[in-house]
C-alpha cells in the first residue's frame, strides 16, 4: 500500500509581499561588476539602454526587502504558491531515518521556477513602455517563461535559441510560438553579431546573448532579458524560499541541510537565501549545499575572479567562479547548469564558507531521478535531478549517522520534455562526459584583465 | 497590465470523501450490459477474470454515494484539490459580459485528471492482491496515469500502446518506462491476438485492448484496467465536479452552463455528474455541453444501440451512442476523443435531453487553444480545446444576448506532448479531416444482433 501523501499548502494571501535582497545581509563588501571597457565599477547608467529603471535600481538595491508589486503578485496567483511535500515514500525506499522535503515549482505553466523573474521583469518593462522583450535560450526553459510572461502582459517577444537546441528541442520552440514569441534559430541572419558567426552553425549561448543584446541595445522601444545570474533575478525567485520556510514552519520542523541545483544560480538563491539571512543574522546551524554536473564544475574547479558574462565579451566583468568565458561544456542534458560562470551572489556565498558546492556525474543524476520519480510520482528535470542526487547522498549518510536530519531541497521543474534523456538513460545508453582539464585551463588563461579577487 | 488572477483554492480537508454515483438518479432504468455471447444481462460474475471484486461492486452499485478509500485520498493529496480559475484575460480578449470558469486537472505529474480513477483502480487491485495491470493505450495519456498509479503501489504495469502512436510519441513511452512500466509496441508478438493481427502494423485501440485483456484473462495474479467508459471510471472521476461545486459556491456563482469535452465520457462525467445530480434532483436550471471531433462525432451522429465496446468484439454489448465498432476514426490530433462509442452513461442523460452534444473540426478547435493559450498561459490539450471552443462559442452568444451567462468548464489536461500539432496549426499545416459517411454506414451495417433500444 501506499503512503498517504504529505503536503503543505498556504493561501493566497500568503504569496510574499516582498523579496528578499540578501545583498544587505551579505558578510563583507561584494566586490563590484566593472565596465567591460574601463574596468571601473559599472553604474545603472551603463544599463539603462537594455534595461528598464526599475529593474536596475533593483539590481544594485542595498534595501533588505523589496515591495513586490500588486500587478506581479496578481499574476503569481495563476501556480502561487507552491505546495511543499514530504517524500515519505522516496524515505521509506532509502530506508533513512531522514525527513526529506521539497519544494516544487514545476506548476507553473512553463514548468519550472523561471516565470517567478519573467513575470516580474515583463510588467516592469510594460510600465516602463517598452514594447517587446528579446532574450537567449538554450533548452528552452527560459524562453518558454519569458513568452508567457509576455503573452500576459501584452509585450511581444524575441528568443534567440541556441542552434543545436532549436534542431534538438522542437517542442519548446512551439511552447513559445503558441504563447506568440518569434523564435529564431542562432546564429540568425538578422543580426550583425549571427551574421559574424555563421561559421558556428550549431550556435552557442554566448552568440545568442549577443544577438539578443544587439537588437534590444538598438531599438529604443525594445530590452533585454536576463534569465539568472544578475542580482535582480535571484531577487525575483525569493518567493520560494520564504514560502518554504512558512511551509517547514506549518510542518514544525528546521532544515538541517538545503539542497538545489546551480547553474547561473537563480533556482539555487531563491530556495537558499530566505533561510541563509536567518543563519547570517541569527547564527542558525544549516547546512547550505549547491549541486552542479561534474561536466560543468563551475563552483567546485573554477577560480573565483572577474570575467564575462557572456562568450563575445560585451557584459560586464563579474566577480564569480568561473571557468572562463570561453569554455564550452560538453553537452549534458541539464542545458540550465551549462554555464561557465555564476551569480557573484551564490560565488561570494561560496567563498564565504557558507555554502558548499558539489558537482555529480550525468548517469549517477539521472539514477536519483529514475528513483525519485518511481517512488514520488513526478518526473523531475535534469538539472533538479542533480539536487536529488545530492539529497540520497545526504540522506544515505544520515542513515549511517543514525540520525533523523531534516533535508530540504528544490524541485525546480518537470522533465516533460527531457524525456528523450530518460530515454538513453533506461537504455543504457547515456553519455556521461568530463569537462576537459585542458579546455578549462585555455579558457582560464583567456580572463580578460582585471583586480583580483584573491 | 495584466489581470489578477482570480482563483479559487480548497484545502485538504477539502477533498471529497465520497464519489457521486449518478447511476442511482438517472431517469428512468438504465439498459443493462448484455453478455456478447448469450445477449443476456451481464452480471458481475461476467467481469470477474479481469477486474477485481471492489470495482466490480461499484460498477453496479445503486447506492448514491460511494466512499473514498482513505489510501486513495492519501495519494489524491499529491496533486489534488486542484483549483478552479476564473478566466478574466480571456473574458476581456473576448470582450464578452459572461463569467468563465475552468477547472484544471493538468497539475497531476502524468497531466490530466486520467490519475483520478488510475490510482482508485490500483489500490483496489493491490488490496485484492493482484500483482500486475494490464491495459491499452493510445495518445498515452492514460497508459502514463495507470503506469504513475502502478508505481505509488508497487504493482507491475503491463502498457499495449498503439503502434502508430508508439512511433510518433516516444516521449509518452519514456514517461510509462521512467514509472516502470512496460510498453510493448501493439500488434506485439506476445500474445495471440497481437500476433493474428500482424498485418495491421499500425495498430488500433481494439487490437491493443485484445492483447491486455487476454494476458489478464490468462493470469491470475494478473488484472485489466479501462480509463474511460465503464460507470466505475466514471464515477472516479467525481472529484472533479464535488470540488467544482465547492469552489463555485466559494465564487458565489452559478454555472448556467457546463461543458467538457467527451471521447469515453469519463471526463465529461467527472466535471458534470455533481452538477446534474443537483439538475435532476431539484430541477437547477443549467445547460450542459458535451464537446466531440466532428472527425468522431459519437453523440452527434453516431446511432443509440447495443455494440461492442472493442473492434475484436471481446466486450459486453453497452448501450451507447455508436459509429459502429469497425469505424476507425481519421487520425485527429485529440487521440484521446477517438472512440467510436461512449459511455452509456453519458450516452443515457444524452438520449435523456439533459446534455446537448456538439461536433468540432480540428482547426477551429486549435484556434481556439492557441486564443486561450496566449489569454490565460496555459497550454491545453488538444481534447479540452474542444471544451474552450465551445465555451468561445457560449462566450459570444452571451455578449450578442447583453447577459452575464456563468459557463464552466473542464481543462482536463496540458499540451505538453501535443505540441507538433500545435506546431502544424500554427504552420497553416494541420489536417481538418471529416469522418466518412461511408465507413460510418459500414460500421453500423455490422453492428451486432441485439435488442433494440429505439
Amino acid at each position: 500500500m501506499s503512503e498517504t501523501q504529505v503536503k503543505f499548502l498556504l493561501g493566497e494571501q500568503e504569496i510574499p509581499t516582498h523579496w528578499v535582497n540578501l545583498m544587505a545581509d551579505l558578510p563583507g563588501d561584494a566586490p563590484p561588476p566593472l565596465h567591460p571597457g574601463t574596468k571601473e565599477p559599472a553604474g545603472p547608467d551603463d544599463l539603462t539602454p537594455i534595461f528598464p529603471m526599475g529593474l536596475i535600481l533593483q539590481e544594485v538595491s542595498a534595501q533588505p526587502e523589496v515591495e513586490i508589486p500588486e500587478p506581479v503578485r496578481g499574476v503569481y496567483r495563476l501556480w502561487r504558491p507552491t505546495p511543499l511535500y514530504r517524500a515519505r515514500r522516496l524515505e521509506r525506499e532509502l530506508d533513512t531515518p531522514a525527513h526529506i522535503y521539497y519544494k516544487y515549482e514545476g506548476g507553473s505553466a512553463p514548468g519550472s521556477h523561471k516565470p517567478n523573474t519573467a513575470v516580474a521583469q515583463a510588467y516592469e518593462n510594460a510600465a516602463a513602455g517598452i514594447k517587446k522583450l528579446t532574450t537567449e535560450t538554450g533548452a528552452g526553459q527560459w524562453g518558454s517563461a519569458l513568452a508567457f510572461a509576455c503573452s500576459l502582459f501584452g509585450l511581444g517577444c524575441e528568443v534567440w535559441m541556441v542552434g543545436s537546441s532549436y534542431d534538438q528541442k522542437p517542442y519548446r520552440r512551439s511552447m513559445m510560438e503558441t504563447w506568440g514569441a518569434t523564435v529564431h534559430r542562432s546564429p540568425s541572419d538578422v543580426t550583425e553579431a549571427g551574421r559574424s558567426q555563421s561559421t558556428h552553425p550549431t550556435g552557442s549561448l554566448g552568440i545568442a546573448i549577443s544577438e539578443a543584446v544587439e537588437v534590444a541595445a538598438q531599438n529604443p522601444d525594445t530590452n533585454y532579458s536576463l534569465g539568472s545570474v544578475l542580482n535582480h533575478v535571484l531577487l525575483h525567485q525569493t518567493v520560494i524560499g520564504q514560502e518554504a520556510l512558512a511551509q517547514m514552519a506549518a510542518a514544525g520542523e528546521e532544515p538541517d541541510v538545503v539542497v538545489a541545483c546551480v547553474g547561473g544560480g537563480s533556482n539555487f538563491g531563491g530556495l537558499t537565501f530566505p533561510f541563509l539571512r536567518r543563519v547570517i543574522r541569527d547564527g542558525a546551524n544549516t547546512r547550505f549545499v549547491a549541486a552542479e554536473p561534474a561536466a560543468c564544475p563551475t563552483l567546485t574547479r573554477g577560480v573565483y575572479a572577474y570575467d564575462f558574462g557572456d562568450t563575445v565579451g560585451l557584459t560586464p566583468l563579474m566577480p564569480m567562479f568561473t571557468l572562463g568565458h570561453d569554455f564550452v561544456p560538453p553537452p549534458v542534458h541539464a542545458g540550465g547548469l551549462r554555464y561557465h560562470g555564476d551569480s557573484p551572489l551564490v560565488c561570494a556565498l561560496v567563498k564565504a564558507g557558507l555554502v558548499e558546492a558539489r558537482a555529480y556525474r550525468q548517469n549517477a543524476t539521472f539514477e536519483a531521478a529514475v528513483r525519485f520519480a518511481r517512488a514520488e510520482g513526478i518526473i523531475p528535470a535534469p538539472e533538479p535531478a542533480h539536487a536529488i542526487r545530492a539529497v540520497i547522498d545526504e540522506a544515505e549518510a544520515a542513515r549511517e549517522a543514525g540520525e533523523a536530519r531534516v533535508i530540504l531541497f528544490g524541485l525546480c521543474g518537470h522533465g516533460h520534455f527531457d524525456l528523450s534523456a530518460y530515454d538513453a538513460f533506461l537504455a543504457g545508453k547515456l553519455e556521461d562526459p568530463e569537462f576537459s582539464e585542458d579546455d578549462v585551463q585555455a579558457a582560464l588563461a583567456a580572463l580578460p584583465e582585471a583586480p583580483s579577487l584573491a
